[in-house]
């Protein structure tokens, strides 16, 4: 028995010595996550004496990633295979526990739902690194990570029903209005807890020493987006804590450790992207200079190369033109309130235009928190008409504010804009992306460049319509007289596609337009939000 | 007498040694321009192998500017004095006869229409030197200095009786559609004519010598603009030329030699201001790159500073965030065409956005050329109400391509917006800057941050109006219950001002507005393009 305890020991000792990973898998999907942890005794605070990296290689690909401390004595390296085939990778660290490990996996192909991270595409829209058009269908629940479980298990039940395929979400708490809940975690350990001003508890942060848990939980729900096809706009700063716990206004030095920490554990989710922050300019710690700054460190520290940007309060644009950012999240309704003003955005920037904060669907006394659900959805189709997308949010409260407030809490939609985004998403899907077909010239049609259109009469009621098209057709091939098309007449509030019974054929232009040969007009419901889709019929 | 002979010559060998400057003004107002001229025979090219330039100093201020070759062995230096006082000058070449010449003049105030040149003032707005606002209402006129001297005249006989401030005009001379003169000089001199492909004669240029009688009759007209207290938005490059002079596709050395030649002799033009091209991209042989060497060039060349700027094709926008460029000049209907839009544009750039085309009145076939005059007025105020600036331009073409096209030759105006242009300027200079007194939230109201409102309600038929005001005010300080206001009922089409009999009071904020405290209404009339002018009373 002794002997056989020896023999343990040895082979533990063993194992210990050649320092193996504690934890591997041998076989990871393109673009899912390889991780691979050691076992340490930091001496002192792992999180901030400790430094970790690795670089992985496969034929003619090298990258090298931090790891992090993740508690416990367990050092954590993370990795997001982009190419399949054998990788191999070696690790760096002055503690000699940590240095030179090595190992290998296979990267085999994606498959089923796992496309890859969202990429910008054709300068204005965005690919899976697979290739698959994405479509961003997003909503917003700042906080809701930060709630009772069963609150975020109902968000996620929520989510899992809508047709949404992006959320904005903090990493921090939030303190609001209508959020008040004290989170069960936090990202830092407390140093000491003070007196306030009004005899309330005030815990000072160790921001050297972060506290996995909180990271654990929020890495979790990242992965159950990711189970429903959700991209996590993660929101890295925000203004809503207003001296409660104080992580709006950690000193420089924190922020950029905070960045390094956050990107070393989530840059391999691959459905992860940085939003810099909610309202930048009203976190009054901060200069442009300091975002600068941050947005630098997150692009540093991001071997893939995420979609990164940052929001601003509304009608402020940051300076979305630098390199860094790889699309405007716009807070700002003017853009989509009246026809036009979308374009004009994109046309500027020539980025990718998300607008990120039009207004909610609900019934708050703010104004920015009560509209009408046809409101919303109408506003989503008149960012799509300009090129552009609208990020969708609800904000209906009833009862007290102990009641979920989706675009705060999560919880559950209560109103009808939510239900109308599988139905939009999927008319994109089918038709990819679409350009304004004439721009500056005409506001309501769009075209997708292969003779498929897309025309919204927004709130306008028409009794009919002429069939025809603009000459011009963005900068693809012009449509030619005598092309023939089929025409949809698609009801964006009562969901429903109705293809009319006719075909259409183009004559010569006249004043910039092509109508149909005969004159022939479409008679229209006499309703608003009213669109087409217009296809070309092959010969 | 032949003794006297010779005394003469002595004297006149003495000056000549002396090489005293042959003109030079003793007195010079602040703003004005200084010339002063020297005697000396090129060997050889004297553009190209005479270097001159000249310091000027007065108190603590030092500024060196560039001479240039005037030809005729004229070797010329202009200086733009910016401060009042004694300024003594230096000059300085490889020549001896042009080094160290020295002299000095007085530069006493300004007087008269002289407000010095136009600068940038509060973000999105311009001031003169001396701080008198300015508000560009400008119009387009591209080649009218290549036209006939009497179409010349007629131009400035037109502009003495418009309102405008501003022109947009080409250095070099135009090949359009509808503008086929010849002009009669050129910039450059002729170093061979060759045959082009259908026999016609092409003119090989030397871009090392220019053609300073060319550049002398351009001058001359900037002054004629100046005495009628117009700004010349001079275009430095354009794509209308298709191979007839090729100015459009000369070497990038020729570029930045015509950059350094034109801004050595108009830089010291109160009233100049550069724009760096009109629809700088179909000027194929230029990329972005080479026009942000040209800007460069510009400035760098520029020792005043004067505006600058760029403009492209129909909503393209160049990256005018660029600090050497002071506003966006802008081509694009877009922005004006709907409530919302002009705005957004210059909460992106934070500099002053003019609207430097967006079509204009006119009966042309073209789309861009064919607007009502009350549409060109409309599309102006829809500027302002924005917070930005709209150009005018007219494209009447009666008879045949001999007539003359505002637009394009000058001549005489043929519309009716250009008559209104003097009525809304005024109405600006009254009032001062406006801005959007509730960004993104209320269309159509703007503040000057004073007590002054101006409304406009566009094309809308409104049968009356509730006074009211939004509780916000821009970035300045909101209005008090209590506050009393008088209303004025602008017609901007038919030029009149109404004030209304009745004095309001606003009371508390009612869901972000303020009302008058009985809820009184306005008449207004039955018309569209209506405005109001709301002017708070001094308790």
């Amino acid at each position: 028995m002794k002997k056989r305890i020896l023999q343990i020991h040895l082979l533990t000792c063993l194992f210990l010595c050649l320092q193996l990973p504690i934890f591997a898998q041998s076989k990871v999907e393109q673009w899912d996550r390889f991780e691979v942890s050691f076992k340490h005794t930091p001496k002192e605070n792992g999180f901030a004496t400790v430094t970790l990296t690795a670089t992985f290689s496969t034929k003619d690909t090298t990258q090298t990633v931090a790891g992090f401390y993740d508690g416990n004595n367990n050092f954590v390296v993370r990795f997001m295979p982009q190419k399949i085939g054998i990788w191999n990778f070696t690790t760096h660290s002055t503690i000699p526990e940590l240095n030179n490990k090595k190992g290998s996996f296979e990267c085999v192909k994606a498959t089923g739902s796992n496309h890859g991270p969202v990429k910008v595409s054709n300068i204005y829209h965005f690919k899976y690194a697979d290739g698959k058009d994405y479509f961003p269908f997003g909503t917003t629940a700042y906080a809701w990570t930060h709630m009772a479980n069963g609150v975020q298990e109902m968000t996620l039940k929520t989510l899992k029903n809508a047709g949404f395929n992006k959320i904005r979400m903090g990493v921090f708490p939030k303190n609001y209005d209508l959020v008040k809940e004290e989170p069960e975690v936090y990202p830092y350990l407390v140093k000491e807890v003070k007196k306030g001003p009004s005899g309330n508890d005030l815990k000072v942060w160790d921001y050297t020493q972060f506290n996995p848990v909180f990271f654990q939980k929020l890495e979790k729900r990242i992965d159950d987006l990711r189970a429903l096809g959700i991209e996590a706009d993660l929101i890295l700063f925000h203004p809503y804590d207003k001296g409660r716990w104080g992580f709006d206004e950690m000193p420089m030095e924190a922020n950029l450790r905070y960045i390094s920490y956050l990107t070393a554990r989530l840059a391999s989710f691959r459905n992860v992207w940085w939003s810099l922050a909610n309202e930048y300019d009203y976190v009054k710690s901060k200069s442009d200079a300091d975002w600068n700054t941050l947005i630098k460190a997150v692009v540093q520290n991001d071997p893939y190369r995420h979609l990164c940007s940052i929001h601003g309060s509304t009608a402020k644009y940051f300076e979305y033109w630098k390199p860094e950012l790889t699309h405007a999240s716009i807070q700002d309704e003017a853009p989509v309130m009246h026809l036009g003003a979308a374009s004009i955005v994109r046309n500027i920037y020539n980025k990718p235009i998300i607008y990120d904060e039009v207004g909610y669907e609900g019934n708050l006394k703010q104004r920015w928190g009560r509209y009408s659900g046809e409101e919303m959805n109408h506003l989503i189709w008149m960012g799509l008409i300009g090129g552009t997308y609208v990020t969708h949010g609800e904000s209906y409260s009833f009862k007290d504010n102990r009641d979920t407030i989706f675009w705060a809490k999560g919880g559950e939609f209560k109103g009808s804009s939510w239900k109308r985004i599988a139905f939009v998403r999927k008319i994109m899907e089918e038709t990819g992306p679409i350009e304004p077909a004439d721009v500056s010239r005409d506001y309501i049609t769009t075209t997708n460049g292969k003779g498929s259109y897309i025309i919204y009469f927004g709130k306008d009621i028409n009794e009919s319509w002429a069939f025809n098209l603009p000459a011009k057709n963005s900068n693809f091939e012009k449509p030619k007289k005598g092309n023939r098309y089929k025409v949809e007449i698609i009801d964006t509030w009562d969901m429903s596609i109705q293809p009319v019974p006719a075909t259409f054929e183009i004559s010569d232009v006249n004043d910039y337009r092509m109508y149909d040969k005969e004159n022939r007009r479409i008679r229209l419901p006499l309703k608003p939000y009213i669109a087409l889709r217009i296809t070309e019929i092959s010969q």
